[in-house]
């Protein structure tokens, strides 16, 4: 059996959630709080970066890019149905614009919104260091900003495609859930603004792998009501 | 013929640029200066990131993810000799290392270290809406000491190990030069303290791959003596 060690509202983490639950992959789950730096965690990964998964056979893999590309790389433990075969599926080409995307999401949608609002809205409640610090009300209007942008451009994929990196479910789009999911928990996701971004982020909400992490609450910041409905 | 559009003190484009030479592949090159943003790059890649590998066939492959990644699934032009023959080599966890230690100079030193020491340093000289900021010093005093911080762990990794990730060169390799080559231009690399990155940085340095880096200039930006001095 494997173990996940991960953190309920870190994006990276649940994107290789949902990668193991649409592979089906069983696995045992561990939770560290990403800002405690623990010695012990440390010592697992030493960059600190979450999710770590630890094979059953004790190979430790650390971080979703090389989590991913593992997974990528191994067989889905059941016969295909209507789970995704692989989180890069295609010729090199199509894995190619998987990657483009997957880098997109836990790359510039990392840096331009979702790290700075966690830490704004969601680590400054429950960072004892960080409690007396007043929310930097221009800096969440700048990443509310910055969301939209990339909200556009979900609304312009799914429109184009029926995943966002094409016909078949992929990476990107878990890794896109991963960062959306969480910035939803905070309320802060204008889906009525965005029909189509919502239209595909009501299909991955509904599949098997997403109930899990509709489930997570953090204790003190509690979720918008429409988080865990399916039909928001 | 493949072309790539880079820009030259782009730690992203000097890793791919590194990775297309040590595999030997025919490509020519165009300029990008990363902070224009010209509406005819961002139709090429809407992120606005580089680098942009264009193949022959016209498939068009961006970011240094997605290009090292497509790198590593085509076979070398040449048969091997001295030269890396595959960016990811061994078995899926030795490529699990490799990618966990790119992540970790493509993500947490970017992050940490050189991003905003190229923007303080460097663009605060080429961007004229920039030109007329001071630098802070107290940001670059504590980019610094990051970077030390990274220093003292490849010169942990370089004294385990021949090369960074195992036995053989790989893209983690090329992810750190990439990195650690545009500080050195700037002059930020501390070598003295950390002799066994050195050595590493040397023979990186040394490599015929290498040498269209060590000619790079930045108009009024000038690197320092030993920027090109293979015995430095």
């Amino acid at each position: 059996m494997s173990l996940l060690t991960h953190y309920r509202l870190c994006p990276f983490s649940r994107s290789i959630r949902l990668a193991l639950a649409e592979l089906q992959l069983p696995v045992e789950f561990a939770e560290e709080l990403p800002w405690e730096w623990r010695p012990e965690f440390l010592a697992l990964n030493p960059s600190g970066d979450l999710p770590v998964l630890i094979r059953g056979n004790g190979v430790i893999i650390t971080g979703s890019y090389a989590i991913s590309e593992y997974l990528g790389e191994i067989e889905p433990h059941t016969p295909p149905d209507e789970i995704a075969t692989t989180l890069f599926s295609g010729d090199n080409t199509a894995r190619a614009e998987i990657r483009r995307l997957v880098d997109w999401f836990h790359g510039k949608l990392d840096r331009e919104v979702t790290r700075e609002m966690l830490r704004e809205r969601l680590h400054s409640r429950l960072r004892s260091e960080l409690v007396s610090q007043a929310p930097d009300v221009d800096l969440i209007r700048a990443l509310r900003t910055n969301l939209r942008y990339h909200l556009s451009y979900v609304n312009h994929l799914a429109d184009q495609r029926r995943w966002l990196a094409g016909d078949a479910l992929s990476f990107a789009d878990l890794a896109a859930a991963g960062h959306l999911s969480c910035l939803d928990y905070l309320g802060e996701v204008p889906w009525e603004s965005y029909p189509v971004a919502r239209e595909w982020y009501q299909r991955i909400k509904s599949r098997p792998s997403f109930r899990p992490l509709l489930v997570d609450r953090c204790p003190g910041v509690p979720p918008p009501p429409h988080y865990d409905d399916l039909d928001f």
